[in-house]
C-alpha cells in the first residue's frame, strides 16, 4: 500500500477539479425475482453513459470479507487507510456540529436517557425529546467546571448531545457509561490506562452533577456518555493532496468525519438537487468536492429495495448538473454495499466509476455490479481511488527519477 | 492484510455452517492435445451447477510466481499468513500421529536408513522396512534419558518415525543429520543459535546412542533426523473465528496441520464418499468442516492426467451428499495447482468457488481455471477466503463505526 508521505511527496497544486460523488451504501444484492440488483433495476441512462466514457471497477473498502461502518469505508475513499486510522464517535459529533474542537479536548457522543427511581434506564433515548427541550437542558449543564477542567456541553438533535471537556491532562480512553440496554443503571466511567484515570474522575462527577440539576426533568433526567475521544491527528487533504477540498454533506456524522481531514464544510440542503446546486455555486473556490448521499444507505437498512432504486434514479437524472460543470475527474462511487435482502452495511464490493479526459476506457457501458466486474480498473482496495482521482487530474508527478 | 486480531474482534459464533472442500493440488495446465485442463476435461455437472448458484475466482496461496508447499498452501486457506506462520515438520509428523505434544517439547521427523561399515549412507529409506518392523525397532530406542531429558520414539509408517525430546531448556534451531543423499555420512546435528547447543548436544547423543541399538538391524542400522520443531504457538481456529473447527483428512500430515491450528480430528476413511459419511455424521457436533482429497494431488506428481480427470469427476459425483446437508456455505478449492503437465506443486493460481445464499453470483457457470478467471470474487489471496467465508455465513460484525 502507497503511504500518505509518498503521496504528500509527489502531489502539486494545479487548476483542475476532482468531484467524488458517494452514493452511500451503494453495492446491492440481486432481487431473488429478477436476479438484478438495485442498481442493474434503475434505469439510469446518465450513468451508465458516464460508465462508458469512462474506466469501472469494484473496491473492497477494508479488505474483502469485512463490512465497514461508515468512518472506515469514508476514510478509505479518501485515501486514509481505515485500519490505521480512525475518528472516534465523539471526536466525530463535536466536530459535526461544527464545534471547534481543540487539541487536548475530550469529547463524547451523549444521550439524554429516563432513569426510574432505583436509577435504572428505562428508555435509553428519553422520549426522543425535541431538540428544542434538548438545548434548554444542554444549557442547563453547559460550563461546569471541575477540578480545573471546563465542561462544554452542547445539543445536537433530538436527545443526543455532546460533552466536550477542556482541561490539562486528560486522556481519551475511558470506558462508556451507556448500557446499551434497559432494566440497567448507567455504568461507572473507568479508566482503560493509567494515564486516563484523571478523565474518568472528572467524567464521573460531571454524571453525578448531571443526575442532580436533570431530577426534575422527567422524561430526561439522566445523561449516558460513550466514545470519549479527541480531534483526529493525522494529516489533512489539503497536507497530503494539496488540495482546496469541500464537502458538501447533510448529516452530522459525515461533516465530523469530512472536517476530521481538513475539509470545508458547506451549507446545503437535504436532496441531491440541494447538494448540486451548492456544488454550482462553490465551484470556483475549491478543487476537489465530497458529495455525499445518504438516502440509498438508510433505504438499504430498512430492506427497501424499491426506494433504493427510485433515489438512484434520481441521482441519475439529476447527474447533468455535475456534468455540466465538466470537471475533470468524476468518480461515482459509495462507501460500502448496503443490500436491501440484508438489511444492512455488507462485505461485497462497491461499483467505482472513474471519469476522466485521461482516462483509458474500457468495454464497460453500464454503471451496475456485474458491469464494473469486468472494467479497467478492476478489483481495488478503495484506497487506491484518491490516487488514481489525482493521477487522472493530473495532480501527481512522477515517482523516483 | 487483515491481521487475525482485527478477525478475532469481529467474529462471532452463531449456528451457520461452513464446509471447506480441498481438492488438494486441484489447479492445472491444459493437456497439448486438447488444449483443456484436467478440471475442463472432468465432466463436473455438479460442481458446474455450484458455480452457477455462486461466486468463483482464482486464488494465490503465497504470492503470484511462487510455488507453495502443503503447509504454506493449506495455512493461507484456513487464514494464516503463510510467510509468517509456519509449523514444523517434525511437529508436524508429531501431531499426524496423534502424539501429544506438550509446549517446550521439540519434535523431529526421522527415517530408519542403511550405512554401510564406513557409516557412509546407502539407503535413505532402509528399503522401506515394514511399519511391523519399524514399530519394534522404535521400542528399542523409545524412553532414553540423555542429560535429563527424555527421548520419545513412536513410529509413523515403513521406514518413518518421530523423535520427541521433552525437558527443560531446548530450543528447535538446530541442523538436519539427513544429508539427503547416499553416499556420505549422515551429518553432525549443530545449533544454529547460542540456545540451541544443549538441543544439539543432546540429539547428536541420542543419535550416537541408536547407532549402537541398531547396529545389529540391518538395512535398518541407523537413523537420520530432520525438521526439529516445537508445537505451533499460533491462536486456534476457535480463538480467531469462534469456530468449532473439525478436520476430516486421513494423511497424517494434514493431520497434524488441522490440529496445530486447533480443529478436532475426526475418523474418516480413504476415499471421498467415506469423508463425505463422516461429514454427514458428525455434521451437528461441529461448525466448520476441513475435507481433504489428497489423490488429485497425488495424480499431479505422478504426471497422471487422466486419472486427476476420473478423481474429480469422481468428486463431482459425490457432491450431492454434500449439498444435500446444505451448509450455510460451502467453499471448494485447492492449497496449490499440480498439474499433471508439470509433475509437483507449482505456481499457478487456484480455482475456487464460494456458494452462500448471501454471495453476489457472477456469471461463471462452470468451475475452471478460464472460467473462474472472469468470476466475482477475482484474483484473491488464499488468505482472503476465510473472511470471505465467514462474511457469507454472517459471522463477522461490522468494522468500525
Amino acid at each position: 500500500m502507497i503511504s500518505l508521505n509518498l503521496i504528500k511527496e509527489i502531489s502539486r497544486p494545479s487548476a483542475t477539479k476532482i468531484v467524488l460523488l458517494v452514493i452511500d451504501g451503494l453495492g446491492g444484492l440481486p432481487n431473488p425475482e429478477t436476479g438484478r440488483t438495485e442498481l442493474e433495476t434503475a434505469y439510469t441512462p446518465n450513468l451508465d453513459q458516464l460508465a462508458a466514457k469512462g474506466i469501472c471497477g469494484l473496491t473492497d473498502p477494508v479488505s474483502p470479507g469485512i463490512t465497514p461502518g461508515s468512518v472506515p469505508g469514508h476514510l478509505a475513499l479518501l485515501g486514509y487507510n481505515p485500519i490505521s486510522f480512525n475518528i472516534g464517535r465523539g471526536a466525530l459529533e463535536a466536530l459535526g456540529i461544527d464545534f471547534d474542537l481543540e487539541t487536548g479536548d475530550i469529547a463524547a457522543r451523549g444521550n439524554f436517557c429516563t432513569v426510574d427511581k432505583a436509577g435504572l434506564v428505562t428508555d435509553r433515548r428519553a422520549g426522543r425529546i425535541s431538540t428544542e427541550q434538548s438545548t434548554k437542558l444542554c444549557q442547563l449543564l453547559d460550563g461546569l467546571v471541575t477540578d480545573g477542567v471546563k465542561i462544554i456541553v452542547r445539543p445536537v438533535k433530538e436527545h443526543r448531545l455532546v460533552v466536550v471537556f477542556r482541561g490539562q491532562g486528560l486522556a481519551a480512553d475511558i470506558s462508556d457509561s451507556d448500557p446499551q440496554q434497559v432494566g440497567v443503571a448507567p455504568k461507572a466511567l473507568t479508566a482503560l490506562s493509567p494515564e486516563a484515570s484523571r478523565m474518568a474522575s472528572i467524567a464521573n462527577q460531571f454524571v453525578a452533577q448531571a443526575e442532580k440539576v436533570l431530577a426534575e426533568h422527567h422524561p430526561a433526567n439522566m445523561v449516558l456518555l460513550r466514545g470519549f475521544s479527541k480531534r483526529p491527528q493525522f494529516p489533512t487533504m489539503g497536507e497530503i493532496y494539496k488540495l482546496r477540498p469541500a464537502a458538501i454533506v447533510s448529516y452530522p456524522m459525515y461533516r465530523g468525519l469530512a472536517k476530521g481531514v481538513g475539509m470545508e464544510i458547506l451549507k446545503t440542503g437535504n436532496t441531491i438537487e440541494d447538494e448540486l446546486q451548492t456544488l454550482k455555486q462553490n465551484y470556483n473556490s475549491y478543487d476537489f468536492f465530497f458529495i455525499h448521499i445518504k438516502g440509498t444507505d438508510a433505504a438499504g437498512e430498512d430492506g427497501d429495495f424499491d426506494t433504493r432504486v427510485a433515489l438512484l434514479e434520481q441521482i441519475d437524472r439529476a447527474l447533468s448538473s455535475l456534468t455540466s460543470l465538466e470537471p475533470d475527474v468524476i468518480v461515482v462511487t459509495g462507501d460500502h454495499s448496503t443490500p436491501a435482502l440484508l438489511r444492512g452495511h455488507s462485505w461485497h464490493p462497491v461499483p467505482v466509476l472513474l471519469y476522466s479526459k485521461w482516462c483509458r476506457p474500457d468495454r464497460v457501458s453500464q454503471f451496475s455490479e456485474s458491469a464494473c466486474l469486468l472494467g479497467g480498473l478492476g478489483r481495488l482496495p478503495a484506497t487506491q481511488i484518491m490516487p488514481l482521482a489525482m493521477a487522472n487530474a493530473l495532480k501527481l508527478t512522477k515517482f523516483g527519477a
